[in-house]
């Protein structure tokens, strides 16, 4: 039975985009099956207490270099979108329906390529309507799918799942149980699929209960 | 003549470790000065009212499993210290004290291999002033020097300096003013060495004034 790669994501990380690119390269070469969840980044950071890269001034300015950079390393298309931080929730409804597997991915596909390939937004619902629907699907139907009671809830469920196993940060990548945050990750990944995680249960009881001698007041 | 790069950093970070055990041999590949520069993590914390990954549960862990992941990737010992966090103060002075560039890089060395590689701590002046002293330098008259208002005011001053030119988070690389952020920019500074980095004046002026259209509340 083929192990299954959960990749959670939300469309407001750059980051994510450029995992996104090589997620089912990735996980056709290891015969993984792939659960796509949609996430709302901003919930994690409420729920851990924390900011975002594009909170911080310097780090906002220092983000968008850096995935410049990433992009032009792994040869990905990478165009500023309309406005950012944007309001993802149209996207992520749209991601979060109950929908078969290929049209999910092709619905993450469109809106990910129109927001960070092209630098188109995905925050108004004709003009994501009209892309969905160049892509073969019913986009007026789903776009008003995604406004519905049940997929609010299926977005609020998985975001609620995601925080309850220790996500906090998109991308992230989960296997066995285990998490990996970013897009970097594919090699440690791969390592752990060997079975050669240098970071296994053993290794880890030494470092987790050490004592904190120091907190910031 | 040479360039110099700037070296920020915090023992407090296994991150700024790993990026330490490979920064003479970068520097003299691409024959550029080195300014050492350690800061306080925690005041750039304050500064930007951002968490460390230490004081968010779930991150704690993974960044553990982390750097023991890069650690073994780069064939770099690694052992937990006996806390953490811990109070970096003592060796954050001792590295910041006025002192000709190849004492400072052996007191650095120092430190970081004890509560690193070796997994013993850099908070006991005692021990400390041993372990500089093995190492042929003055250990208890360093040790004093580093409780000296002189000493502290040096560090202060750092750090200052530090988050008026945006830096964040550490480690930190700086050349020609661009600042690099992580122990992962090693082929993003070469890039920036070559004058070929993508992410130019021009290229980042399409991202930086991107108007924001979502702030959580």
């Amino acid at each position: 039975m083929a192990r299954t790669l959960r990749f959670s994501f939300d469309f407001i990380s750059p980051y994510a985009y450029l995992a996104w690119t090589r997620l089912h390269d990735f996980a056709a070469r290891h015969r993984l099956d792939l659960e796509l969840e949609p996430i709302l980044f901003a919930a994690l950071l409420n729920e851990w207490g924390h900011k975002g890269p594009a909170e911080i001034p310097p780090k906002r300015t220092y983000t968008f270099k850096h995935v410049v950079r990433l992009a032009a390393d792994q040869g990905v298309p990478l165009r500023p979108p309309p406005a950012h931080p944007f309001n993802p929730l149209l996207g992520l409804r749209l991601a979060a329906l109950d929908l078969p597997a290929m049209q999910q991915r092709t619905i993450i596909d469109v809106l990910y390529a129109r927001v960070w390939a092209r630098g188109e937004g995905i925050t108004d619902p004709q003009a994501v309507a009209t892309a969905l629907s160049t892509a073969g699907l019913d986009g007026r139907g789903l776009v008003e799918a995604a406004g519905s009671d049940a997929a609010k809830a299926r977005l609020k469920a998985f975001t609620a799942g995601a925080v309850e196993r220790g996500v906090f940060g998109v991308p992230t990548y989960e296997i066995d149980g285990e998490v990996f945050w970013g897009q970097d990750s594919i090699p440690h990944i791969e390592r752990f699929l060997r079975g050669e995680d240098p970071a296994g249960p053993e290794v880890v009881a030494q470092w987790v209960d050490l004592p904190a001698q120091a907190r910031r007041t």
